[in-house]
């Protein structure tokens, strides 16, 4: 099927007739509401369910004027169905009330884009073999780089949801306890080791109650969608803490999400199979299907005076644990997950060493520093550089992108 | 000052005039809103505040109209301060609203208690030497049980929220990964290591910006008041999976919480000195005045058939962390704390082998199993087992209390 509509798309838009994502959008003229992204527009779906576009389907008005999506995702999954088909069939027909209304349309350029889902829990897997290498054999023993447990699960911890932020929100270099050789005390000082983490997000779209696990075959109809996630991780700090309860200063600061997620639907085009896995997985692991996702990740750093370069890129689809997999898991003990609960893949990293989706990693934690187009030297983030994550998937046509995914780094906030 | 009251108050009672603990209740006749506990009774506060006895003080009656005290905390302190002056005048005068209008008084034995706070997200720390060299030796290595980061700063890891559960609410025996031996492939199954941890918690009143660390002179400030706290555990789920992100499924598949809220206020009378600490604290860390609580804690197991006995005394009084330090540590790095954040203390277990605040601990990983009043052993907990932790602090006639927290083991639930 080739979608085509009244309004100009660029084809190389994220934002294509295939994809739809849900935002949160302000504007001069609107408080912040239930938006859709297509080409450089935002349909303002307040309005339109306000001139009835759904009325036909029992869908409230209500769920669109608000702040964040939750009540929207809480309709279910054949509300988001119908709203998704009603919108393209406008946009693909001239027969068509936003057509009518153009008045409905927000030039994305003159909105405000807001943290699209109010985060219940933050869990962060840690699901790519590259990765759990690379960081196994930089933060613990570079001859047995992979824990024992690591093949057998989809590791993970808890983050904190109160920090997770939109995209365009800057982050402070943060202080914080830094040993600087085993056995010395730690002193106090900002981190010099700012990193970041190219990771996606699922935002889950159906609650499990507590106690009943979701089995794996049943997981997929627990997400509503996905997003671009940058964990922010300062290494010194995260270094010294980590051992035995995990990360905790060293990520806490900052999380950022983009500010469009797109329904999996969307990503249907780009589902494929994932890596085997071997040893064999527990029977509640055991997944079927395509379960991984094709998708072009790129990172790029622009420093404070520079322009900006690609520094990496990668793709989920090698990762070795699927969604599936890391839902079934969460939830195996009895877990309960709730809509709008944030799970991050991990850092996404491939075996090249241009695909390394952290400077950690980049620049093996500083050791061989990368060269900027401007001469620049990077071991870790400097102050005033700004990381920008993009993410598409391509098959044919057919394109569907997440938008840009952007934070810039300012110096430690002083303290009284 | 010695209050006393036109309410037949059981000088035992955990919930005194000097108490005036919030929570969450609802009857028969009433939704779920916001009462405070008095003796055996609980004021409806909701009910009170209609009939006009904040009426002076500018405080909507909606906020007690609520299955959260969210909003009631956001007030702020002041207007808490208010409403227990005037509950507490209230109850000692002869010449009294309350008085007049008994309808206001719920006996707790009618009232159901809800979970008192929308929890934002918990955070849990590990703030007793003793706990933590006795898990270390358990764990890791018998030798040197601390890790050289302890004594540094209050290491804490974030758990989930949605799972955390008031008192009364049953736990179903988890299942998970589970290694038999080192090197062995997991197996999937029950825990048989089932356990509690006696810890209290933190409701934090005041919410920081990220970005902006609360220090620690200040952070006294941010706290609304405290609960009991029991955090269950799956102690093989735990070990196989905790390297090298921490707990996870271990500890997510429940939390209890008692269901009041004992406000700083009155829990001054208890307050101590905490014990020395050696090293020297960094500066960010260096707390002042009284910040440890002399509460006395117990931990009661039921068998399914058996009668209650008492398996645990402990107390907070010597915690090597203090409230005060676990807050600066915790937005030092600009992290924010939001109103509604449940901080954890840890497991609080003391010297004696008899103060030891988990099953883990008391039994010596099940080495040294406990005998019960009724001849049954116990490694770590069987289903029907109920354990109730009970706190209380008494300084002269004042006693301050924090009801119960209870909970009983399940089997594990049937899978599909």
């Amino acid at each position: 099927m080739h979608l085509s509509s009244w309004i100009d798309i660029d084809p190389e838009s994220d934002f294509s007739l295939y994809n739809l994502p849900y935002g949160i959008f302000s504007s001069a003229s609107r408080s912040p509401r239930v938006g859709m992204a297509i080409g450089s527009f935002i349909i303002d779906l307040a309005a339109a369910s306000k001139i009835g576009l759904f009325e036909d389907f029992e869908i409230p008005n209500e769920v669109f004027y608000r702040d964040s999506l939750n009540d929207f995702i809480e309709l279910g999954v054949e509300k988001h169905a119908v709203v998704r088909k009603v919108v393209q069939r406008e946009l693909a027909g001239q027969d068509s009330t936003l057509r009518e209304y153009q008045t409905l349309l927000v030039r994305q350029q003159n909105a405000t884009m807001h943290l699209p889902v109010r985060i219940s829990d933050f869990t962060d897997f840690y699901s790519s073999l590259e990765h759990a290498t690379n960081v196994g054999r930089i933060f613990r023993d570079p001859e047995e780089p992979l824990l024992p447990n690591w093949k057998h699960m989809p590791v993970a911890y808890h983050g904190k949801a109160s920090s997770v932020v939109v995209s365009g929100t800057p982050v402070h270099r943060p202080r914080g306890q830094i040993q600087k050789s085993p056995g010395a005390n730690p002193s106090f000082k900002e981190t010099s080791q700012l990193d970041f983490e190219l990771e996606m997000g699922y935002i889950i779209g159906k609650s499990n109650p507590l106690g009943q696990p979701v089995s794996v075959n049943q997981a997929d109809s627990h997400v509503f969608g996905m997003v671009l996630l940058n964990d922010w991780s300062a290494r010194d700090i995260q270094k010294w803490e980590y051992v035995p309860l995990g990360p905790f200063l060293g990520k806490n600061f900052s999380t950022s999400v983009s500010p469009w997620v797109v329904p999996m639907e969307a990503l249907v085009p780009f589902r494929v199979d994932g890596p085997p896995q071997d040893p064999e997985v527990l029977p509640y692991l055991r997944s079927s299907g395509e379960q991984n996702l094709d998708i072009n990740l790129e990172v790029a750093l622009k420093p404070g005076q520079g322009s900006e370069e690609v520094i990496c890129q990668s793709n989920p689809k090698d990762l070795y644990w699927n969604i599936s997999q890391k839902i079934a898991h969460h939830t195996i003990n009895g877990c309960n997950l709730r809509i709008g609960d944030l799970l991050g893949t991990g850092t996404i990293s491939g075996s090249a060493s241009t695909s390394y989706g952290s400077m950690l990693e980049l620049t093996h934690a500083g050791a061989k520093p990368m060269v900027l187009a401007d001469g620049g030297k990077r071991r870790f983030l400097e102050d005033f550089d700004t990381i920008t994550m993009r993410a598409h998937g391509q098959k044919g046509n057919v394109r569907v992108g997440f938008g840009e995914l952007s934070g810039e780094v300012l110096p430690a906030i002083e303290l009284d």
